[in-house]
């Protein structure tokens, strides 16, 4: 057995970090030796969190800036964005895992535009890597940055890239209608997410204004090799984890379902988190709950030439710590499935 | 004070009959005289029903067809297609509303493709009215038998026959993607409506093949002066209320997300239970929970030229029952919002 | 048609305030003439509310002292604990009808240690009668200010007042276990009640602490005419509204479970809202959603000489708001069921 | 690495085998060579189970009378009551767990009162083992036949047996309110189990009734060291997984609520899988969800001498599969542990 690496999360009292903390805590080859959270700093994580009762050996939590560096390997950081990369820039040491947005957009202007805010690191943006596993081994094992994709843009870019670079659609001409779980929005005290909102109800939110929109557009645009606009409808769905994304598209140069089919089992047949469903079985998020797992389809639409494209991932496994976790494997030459064997939990 | 109008309930065992009752308890001019459950004749409604414990002047079930039909006025059916047409053919004293799919689709070709079977009823079919309540007030005060919408299409006509009709939209480039409470699939025995499958879960169903495309179909053809398809997608959420519907529209001859919201407001501007919310507020199934009121709103796409159009109601109420009792009240004379008073439930 | 009774509702931004609205609005007697809600004055229950969409004749939200209460007939109070008292005890023109804790407890030292301050009104207390309804009907009709009871004691005394009174079981050995929706906790920021918190878990809370204690202690007492003590131990479930009490008792003097049923049928057997379930039926919060019934049952215990009495009711409506209507109907001599004729609602 | 245990899982197609399955594919030391699913014989894991679509290597299920016993090490029965008896009582080879009600009472004739009829195969009821894993680790090494406790069983038991023992609560005044959520009521067609039926609502069920009451009183009676009753009123909440129980106790001699805490300090300060909270820190089911994990803590009652003793499990794990595993761990003298390690899902 080689020696365990050592990791230190940022912003472990929101849920992407305790998510990221809890696949740690079964990955056979981390060491947890430092977890930050500035507004909590001082307590431990059995008080922040009801499901780490059992775990009192995990570090007291910290502030970051009290994190002794030296001997820490790799560094999750789930923080806000804008927060992230200024942290993160100040760092030389661990090789970095960032959840945030904050290395996702490779153009700092469209940063700006969509996220309020000039880049605090700029000059970061041409070194981090796209981190959406299945698309980015390459270059994962030299990488000192990685990017993790947004939940949305990996339930999306999973169910379409290979459609996209098989030519197959029309990746300008996507629509996109998406639901989500409520835990997306983070542990944050918003009246919109307080169970009574939320409960027997369902509704769209960010109209024409979702922070994923341009990060999609991006790596679609990047693939079909030129600009390109989606229409993205996100719903908010009383369930705590779960994402759940139904891509209109319009089939190109006479392709069919048959068509669309074949390209995603020849891209995923060996995926080990990816898996193509059986003609006619819908994806479902309880399908996935809980793992780091990816179910995807294609069913013909009622409309002639256009396809349904549908996907489902744990917005927060998949979507986003899971996947950390993935890259983690692929940076440091681990399994890619390491600390990620967990069947989804159903019901 | 006149005397009451008598009514019978068909398939007051199901979700939707029992709603009706709900309605008919509060309505002032309303006598329920016969309610029929052919599976559970014989039991009174507290005991087929949690929430009528405290009603037990309600009349004991019966079977339909031990009914005595002498003096009763009118007849809501609330039993599954086929049946539905079977049993109302054979009556010639009470007006008729059907809440069933039988009447809704003015072709028997398309019900026989679509529900699996020859009409049983077809010579009745040029005499139905179809009764989206706010599109069929001058027809309902002479009709016998009327149609209620289903769900989906009462939601997804009240959202765009406006704009069909204003020459705003192109109908024929409709893309809907739906989502519903469980209680829409009814009370029937199914492992998919069991609590464990649905809760925590979300998932799409009825692929390119679900039975409500035909009659949206048959609705915004009639409006646009042509056949077409729709692009329509339902989605189970675990809610035990409520619809929404998400269209992504095609904007026709330069007409502008502004000119859209302006013809909604104009053909809604007065109407008890349609309402047009304020620019920017997105519908949400919450808004209307436990009631016959329906909101909608319009909004850009991110894609030129391309507007989303929202709406919400309770699937029960003016998906159904609720609105069964708008239109009872036009054909018999009432007000039109008699019975349908309460204020929305939330949280 | 007499003039309507002209009302305002502090704290309408609450989900006690908006469900008193709610009822209003339905209640043929009433005008809603102010609304307070300090930290939201300005904006208008639409704004505030999802539900209240469609109601755009409702007064704008303002400060509780920007009111001009010339011309108000009725207050009802929704606020906090402590700022009830504080502004209630400043008006001598309305006549008043406090949900808060303020006016339930008869002595002030009780108050102070519970509620953790001085009394902010204790001059008060003489006056305000406890407005369980069902047990309060006598001295409503003069009351000027009346203390709505909380939700658990409403629901616990409705269960255990008619055999405390016919010295049926030993009050003071009486222990309850109270199921508990989400709602009770109010529209407050906290992140214990976050909707990924709450969903899928229940848990205990305010262990041997809970501020009803007294309450009931209180009641339960003046019938069995000594002191007593409870045991009393809520818990938080994953629903919007209903709570459920199940208490289990002591029978006194050889006293059964068929005596404890006859008491509970005679005492309930007239009233409206408040009703027996048929031998063997258990009670159940959907029994009673979003309307002002209420349900109870005995059963027999498996240890010897014990029951288990049990009761369902909606928190925000029995438990709250429509107690409260209930209250002000007797007060002002109209129909006690006046506003509060909904059946509840389910699914 | 040793070779692998072969097992069986007979009941495949509910949701306490599914979990079995869920469980065993992340165990290192088990292959799965044979499911069987009598209803659903033919069909493969995937068809029958959402979360199984990424495991094509699993068996296909069969009818257990096809099973080929030669080379099984060890049966998981997850069949009815009584159907399971039957079957097992025929195999020879295989070490046996039963996670059925039908080897855990040790009278036959307490068996057939509660679950109406003989027991099929009472010549094997001296032979089992009561498996609640922590008290009865010194006896698994050796059994043929282990029969796992009942989900409330496990939790009440874990809660007050190391009280018993050391003589400080009267277990013959024991009162036990609990909560289960949906899953604990198997995957079968009740309407009861219907998601519209149960979300939003609470309610008691098997009043004074329950058949887990007189396995409770067996074990507590074997401590106690005479016979006894217990009071158990099971509530049914709406979440899949999860079930608390609180117990109201009376202490004896003198006994103090820091003894009892201290009793089960002493008790569980070792134990992988049961964890005494710190002091005030309430159980609640996200502390453990998907997890062996169970959590208790005692805390005092408002009436003297009394104490609130308090646990929470996830039922199909703790309560089930996941015991069951921990017998079998014991019983083959792998690492307890084992394929028992993921850490508890929240949110």
């Amino acid at each position: 057995m080689t020696a365990p690496i050592r990791i230190a999360v940022l912003g472990a009292s929101g849920y992407t970090g305790a998510d990221l903390v809890r696949l740690a805590l079964g990955h056979p080859g981390i060491e947890i030796v430092a977890l930050s959270a500035n507004a909590k700093a001082g307590q431990t994580m059995a008080e922040v969190w009801p499901h780490m009762a059992m775990y009192p050996q995990l570090p007291r939590l910290v502030r970051a800036e009290d994190i002794d560096w030296s001997g820490i390997d790799a560094v999750f950081g789930c923080l806000p964005h804008a927060a992230s990369a200024a942290l993160l820039s100040t760092l030389d040491g661990p090789r970095i895992i960032d959840l945030s947005a904050d290395f996702r957009l490779r153009d700092a202007g469209t940063y700006a535009e969509w996220y309020g805010g000039e880049h605090p690191a700029p000059a970061l943006l041409g070194e981090a890597v796209y981190g959406l596993s299945e698309f980015a081994r390459g270059r994962l094992p030299e990488a000192r940055l990685v990017a993790c994709p947004g939940c949305y843009p990996t339930a999306v870019l999973l169910a379409l890239l290979p459609l996209v670079e098989a030519g197959l659609i029309d990746a300008g001409r996507v629509s996109v209608n998406a639901l989500s779980g409520v835990s997306g929005s983070g542990r944050g005290l918003k009246e919109a997410n307080l169970f009574a909102e939320v409960a027997e109800a369902v509704h769209p939110y960010a109209l024409g204004a979702h922070r994923h929109m341009p990060e999609i557009e991006q790596e679609l645009g990047a693939r079909a090799g030129h600009d390109l606009r989606i229409s993205f409808t996100p719903h908010l769905v009383p369930i705590n984890r779960g994402e759940l994304v139904t891509c209109a598209v319009e089939m190109s140069g006479g392709a069919t379902v048959a068509d669309l089919h074949a390209a995603l089992q020849l891209r995923y047949a060996d995926e080990p988190f990816v898996h193509l469903l059986p003609k006619g079985v819908a994806p479902s998020t309880r399908m996935v709950r809980g793992s780091n797992h990816a179910v995807v389809n294609v069913f013909p639409d009622r409309i002639t030439g256009r396809a349904l494209v549908i996907g489902a991932i744990d917005n927060l496994v998949k979507g986003s710590s899971g996947q950390a976790i993935q890259n983690f494997n692929l940076m440091f030459g681990l399994a890619e499935t390491a600390g990620l064997g967990q069947a989804p939990l159903f019901p």
